[in-house]
């Protein structure tokens, strides 16, 4: 019930403040004997990390991961696995001011309102930073998944700005710093994001991520839908606006003899559906799509409020990615993760295991 | 925990299957003190009703609901309000060739590789029947909402296949079948729906929901965000593919200069955000907007599988709407309104009810 | 979160008042592929059943359950199962004196503290005709676990005042009207009881529970401890005031060297922890045993209070069992049967199901 | 729904083994506003400390909580406390022998067969060590319960092997290494302590715990009530055999006459409800009582079982207390007040705060 806790049997509930002594989780519910060590999640912490290129902000952080429990020699023990990662670069500056003011499309103001307290420095508990604990649970999730049911989780950017792919790679995704799936955009998109970072101002951007390998049947009606639940998931990534699965808001202006997906021995013809009928997975690849505004920390003046009700000027003078969708695509990748590794184990305490059930349909591979 | 339970203090448990001998639902949760009576349901349910206008199915039911429990002389008592629906309407056909085929873009295909075992009838379980009682529990909610803090939710259709309404007028939604909120293209809109119903072909819908009234505050960091939960919420309804929260996907090309809403005394300039900030209500009017995806039920033939394995043609006679979205206004109504009663309650359990908490900015009303 | 609803993955959530039209459940996460009639649920009602002796109330209802949902051509389909019998036995009397009186060791006092309403009529809510859907949800715990696992639960009375057993015979518990495990007394019980009815008075009683067959490992630490979810569960039943596992509060007067339970390869040499350890199963028969006050509502006066805050003598005059303890033994069964099947589909989410495990010591069958 | 996650709204979520390198927790749903700083956590930790006197076990550990959350300039700010103590005492010692035993009485073999693999290293997630955690996490609950109602919550020891207190004078519970209530028996005990640690038996306690302040209406019908969850709290602390609320096992053999509790305006005539009718509190003070079982690491050489299924003769040398029961009072009244707090705050989610509600009975105080 906690509302900083994620998933039903394999649960996450992180806490920390982005400048406080440390952030941290608590991944409950992971079956036991899964390998696990710190190197497990330097990989996709740095894909997340903050000065990976000079479009993203300069924190220079470690996130190096502490393992505080739930592993014995090597190997998960079913017990609670308590991850820690400690704040190195909290900068000493004075927040006075900015505690009192509220910033533009950030969460300053709603955190007043709510709590009549909030900790003023770098968001506090708003931050993105949350979201690095976001990514190392999900690397939890993603390794067993890909042990236990051959599961693969990709994302990629799909669009910035107005810009959207040209061609669809997803072998160069990891090749470039925006995780974009064509290699020869990617010099137009430095030289777009630099003219943006020079122009003081920010862009919003969108990241698909598609899941392959995952059987027919995860998902539970009606309100524990796959697709509601990877909704519930993405849209709590900070600046999310729109979530989409399958053709999402395409759909609209489709006809239904155009968006059904017709089916046949050796599968489904098609994927609009995005691999979810019903909210319960078909077997097909999983596609869904998030929309993430644009940055609202700028070097441009804007008026603003503070808390004594009177009118001020707020500019943003620390460092922040021009465009906060760049390194969503880790946090979005994890959190599909962390909503498949939920399903599974819930689908398994319902109907047993995959495999454990006679093939439902015969000659028939599913997906 | 219960997949079929939606919401965490104010709990809505639905059941029924479509042609079984009953829907219903259990809302737990539900301060005492509010009247309610049967007929409080009636007009939601009418306004979601099949066989409404020619543009919808003919199912006609009568959709009275029985209070079962948790109303003592017209008041609620706190204890949990069961309500009842007989299905009235079940006629008996013979089922038994398409209890063995998997309809294309509908569910019985999941469920099936799920369960093994499925309810045939009028898609049983996965059918658009269960969304009567989410109505029927969103009244009670927009009941205690209004009542308690003044808040209105209205939902209208915001686009139809391609058409998007070229003005915005919410006086006129409830005076025309399709919740348009344009009186002049209602004309267009029923010849567009009755070359559609025709041809045997269906299309999408976009429904638009937006709720005023409620105070800043609501919502809850960071996985049980106002957004987030919304994003759930809608997602859960049949058919529907993508959901938005104020600008939604168009922000991706937004520039953040255009984006983040300005604040001044007299509260905010703009509301791109939609009503919320980091997952909290900011007192604006919330915004959010849901696409549903064509009808798969169709005249049209189409290739599918069977449960052997074999492939077959599926065509579907019965009655079925065009345009499943038209009747998914009042349904998006009530998820909303679900949500907000919900973070209504959470709100006052942690930082006590609005109006308890001393102002928090001077002379500002907040939104 | 419901607090009407009970389990986490096997959710049962009950509704209705005594007096009210109806009570009923709905019961989601039951496995798929169940055999499930209304007749199951005869056998179990009945022996809770009111009116079953001249020791236990009059009240004759026939307590039909009707299936409303989730059962397809006989077999569970997944989905939720509702479960509904109507109140056919509301006698219509003058609720409006007893409407305004608090009846000592009743809820009524807490009922109005707390939601400053109430349903005055047998109970309202806190009546114990609540139980009855426990046990229906419990006769489709039991069936499973049975079908699964070959687990059975089985309960007795252990106490009735001060007279305890004189020999424990579970062949001969069905046998009797207070479920005895020693037939020779039951004809002193009889005269007991009816001596006590006719002084007006009434008396305690002390239940327990046994269920064998449950494989090792059931149970999750820290705080979905199998006892601590036991504890939870009796203590919910009406009038109950203490729960006890293995030798329970017996403990406190024993050594450590008396108490731990030896092992060897063929097992433990005893059972004084009741079968659980570390909030685990053993595998051996899980033991615990519940304390069940006297009946408060006595033909004897007594002073109370009303909601003006005068004095009253309230005297009941209705139909009420001198031992509410005589039927709870199907109660308690039903309690243990709800807490073991949701521990069971918990084990296999995270640790795969009994058997698809490595048996974990050679030549060991657990317990 | 992490099983080792405690309270709806109040959630608390500890992690940790006995000898991994830290125990923590994250308490979530905690009120802004509160005062806290590591000092608050001193007397209660002390309290429950190892070292504390020569009859408990001699493990040296400064147990200084580490806030590393959820705290901005002294005050709770609404997010999530998490709260680290580092495990400085993990003596280096082989474990090679110990891990492939079965000591009887413990967790050792049903973790074991249920995941598979376990840290057996003091015991690893079963220990003890644990409970530090919910002391930390109840002084959070017990300083804004007393600072916001007035409650208090105070144990004390009601029982050792077959001594009872002689009297009862909570002043003086304190004084005593045992939290007994009669000063005068204290040599006696320290006595019988030093007899029983010499023949290197161990023996059980029964701690009680009395909180008074509460108001009435706290604790939800009817899977939630606040007995049902009072006992699953007090039963999933290590070691607990039993619970009881009120007069609990005692009530089997009263007469209904004698345990009903007489009401007049003054408040009510006694109490041997335990402040609970129907799960709802009734104002008057709250009294449970919980069984320890005699602690089961002893010197005396005892029979068991490895993990290759061979008989084994188990010797315990460490550390350890000739009886649990002596520091977990501190433990009990973290556990009622945990469940108090969620209590309160779930009332005030569903019918407003205590205050708000007109007095529901004229010139009555409640209790």
């Amino acid at each position: 019930m906690s509302a900083n806790t994620f998933g039903k049997l394999f649960s996450v509930t992180t806490f920390g403040e982005s400048h406080g002594p440390a952030i941290g989780c608590v991944v409950d519910g992971c079956p036991p004997g899964l390998a696990l060590t710190p190197d497990d999640f330097r990989h996709d912490l740095a894909r997340r990390a903050t000065g990976k290129t000079r479009h993203t902000s300069a924190r220079h952080e470690a996130d190096e991961v502490e393992i505080l429990s739930g592993v014995y020699e090597g190997l998960t023990t079913g017990t609670p696995i308590a991850l820690l990662i400690r704040n190195t670069d909290q900068r000493s500056k004075d927040y006075a001011k900015i505690a009192e003011q509220f910033r533009p499309g950030h969460a300053d103001y709603t955190y007043w309102q709510k709590y009549g307290i909030r900790d003023p420095r770098g968001g506090g508990r708003s931050s993105a930073r949350e979201t690095t604990m976001r990514v190392a649970a999900g690397v939890i999730a993603k390794k067993w998944l890909a042990q236990r049911y051959g599961v693969r989780v990709q994302g990629f950017m799909s669009q910035i700005g107005d810009i959207t792919p040209a061609g669809y790679d997803l072998t160069v995704v990891e090749d470039n710093p925006f995780f974009w799936p064509h290699a020869a955009q990617v010099d137009a998109l430095e030289a777009y994001m630099d003219a943006l970072r020079k122009s003081g101002d920010s862009v919003g951007a969108r990241v698909d991520v598609i899941a392959d390998g995952l059987p027919p049947g995860w998902g539970e009606p009606i309100y524990g839908k796959l697709d509601g639940e990877l909704a519930a998931a993405l849209m709590s990534i900070n600046a999310v606006k729109g979530v989409e699965i399958g053709d999402g808001f395409a759909s609209v202006a489709q006809l239904g003899s155009e968006h059904r997906d017709h089916m046949a021995a050796s599968g489904f013809a098609s994927n609009h559906a995005g691999g979810i009928l019903g909210g319960i997975s078909t077997g097909q690849p999983l596609r869904c799509s998030t929309a993430f505004k644009p940055t609202s920390s700028l070097r441009l003046p804007v008026d603003s409020l503070d808390i004594h009700g009177d009118t001020v000027e707020v500019i943003t003078t620390g460092r922040h990615d021009p465009c906060v969708g760049i390194r969503a695509t880790p946090i979005c990748e994890a959190m599909v993760a962390l909503v498949l590794i939920d399903q599974a184990l819930r689908h398994r305490a319902q109907c047993g295991d995959v495999g454990d059930i006679t093939p439902r349909i015969p000659g028939h591979v599913g997906g």
